[in-house]
């Protein structure tokens, strides 16, 4: 009954690899697609180089349900994400019709001219359907399963709100979250036990550090209800086993 | 006289991918490259998983001079960064004698077991080199010109403050960032022009959104001053002839 639908994505900018932008787009898609039920498997950051962007998207389509890419559609130079898409499919890239009518009716309406610069925004590979962009009107695109979309964080999003709806969703990984005061050090052998005993769960560990001292938060997650419920309970169990001078200890 | 150094980052873990836990590593990694002139050429985010791991690496190392691991060097069954290096570099994953001793003595400092989860912590691939943690004890490693540090921001800080200083820096990247009120589609055509006019540059164009409207971050890079100087000077030329409409209308 189980269907694992699986994801990858793809930031394109020389602005996050030199640290100039902090991408915050990967967060926001990870949320997404976790609530959908959706795995995110690899992300991928590259800079705006084609062979770099044809690699990394043939890479991750051949292994995931979906690939989807922020970043390089707009009007400048810099922008190559629509001829690398192209070139990864071996598909022409050129100006979509449906698009160019778009921007030019957009521009029109607020009589700003219709440069070159921005017809660059109507290019795309041949074939690829639109994703709209309620905010600044040229459109993403999506090639079989790559979804291609604009790296400002406003517009990504909006966009992505109109594609999750049409995403063939997965069966939604269940979680519980548990804290535990102790560090890892200490419930990291029982909690590798618990681990075993439970394999239709997936169990993770996160160290926490907060003002010298460590905490852990403990995740179980599940695609079923009861193999969550029954490691939740062995790892109360054994954190109320744990002597209690570990946690004063931390 | 100048030389590239180049480098790449793998963070590692699946809270990441499910956006559990907001990464905040890759920006701060990316600014202390940029400034002692590495370019940071590619990250990969990747899931607790060896194959994963092993190839991300292996990919990496191969070409750039320094890789970058965060994550997963933990106490915990979900720890797994230690064997994946090792797997990758074909080496065997042990306990290593003065991690052991280093954790050993730390822990009996504090009164505090030293536990078979946190003897994992000494566990590293044969003949890597320490990386000191000044915050946990539990040392990061180097095989190579591959650095594997934790993924708490700030251990990993505290660690990277130790790489640095070790590392044989670039030629360092200058860069003026010229604001432009001209959205990227006003300025896109004649931008394209200054950059293949200026081939010793790499021009790059951000655009920004606030409240409604568009405007432009134009920053040019370049290992050369007089370059850099040329090409800015040129872009302050674009935008002064540029019609003054074009600001109003954004």
């Amino acid at each position: 009954m189980s269907e694992l639908v699986t994801a990858a994505m793809v930031v394109i900018g020389d602005e996050i690899l030199s640290g100039r932008t902090k991408d915050r787009n990967i967060g926001h898609l990870a949320d997404m697609l976790t609530a959908v039920g959706i795995d995110l498997r690899e992300v991928r950051i590259v800079s705006d180089d084609e062979a770099a962007i044809v690699e990394a998207v043939n890479a991750l389509r051949a292994r995931n349900t979906y690939v989807f890419t922020t970043g390089g559609i707009g009007p400048t130079h810099d922008d190559i994400t629509a001829d690398s898409i192209a070139r990864a499919f071996d598909r022409p890239c050129g100006y979509d019709d449906k698009a160019y009518r778009l921007l030019e009716k957009h521009y029109a309406g607020r009589d700003i001219e219709f440069s070159n610069a921005r017809k660059r925004m109507a290019r795309m590979p041949e074939g690829a359907e639109h994703i709209n962009n309620p905010i600044s009107a040229a459109p993403g695109f999506r090639v079989e399963n790559v979804y291609v979309m604009a790296g400002v964080p406003a517009i990504f999003q909006a966009m992505l709100d109109n594609v999750v709806p049409t995403l063939r969703a997965g069966v939604k990984l269940i979680s519980e979250t548990i804290p535990s005061p102790l560090p890892e050090g200490a419930i990291g052998g029982p909690l590798g036990e618990i681990q075993a005993a439970h394999p239709e769960t997936i169990i993770g560990s996160y160290p926490k550090y907060r003002d010298g001292s460590f905490w852990t938060e403990i995740v179980v997650r599940s695609r079923s209800e009861t193999a969550l419920a029954a490691a939740v309970k062995a790892v109360g169990t054994m954190l109320e086993a744990m002597p209690p001078r570990q946690v004063a200890k931390g």
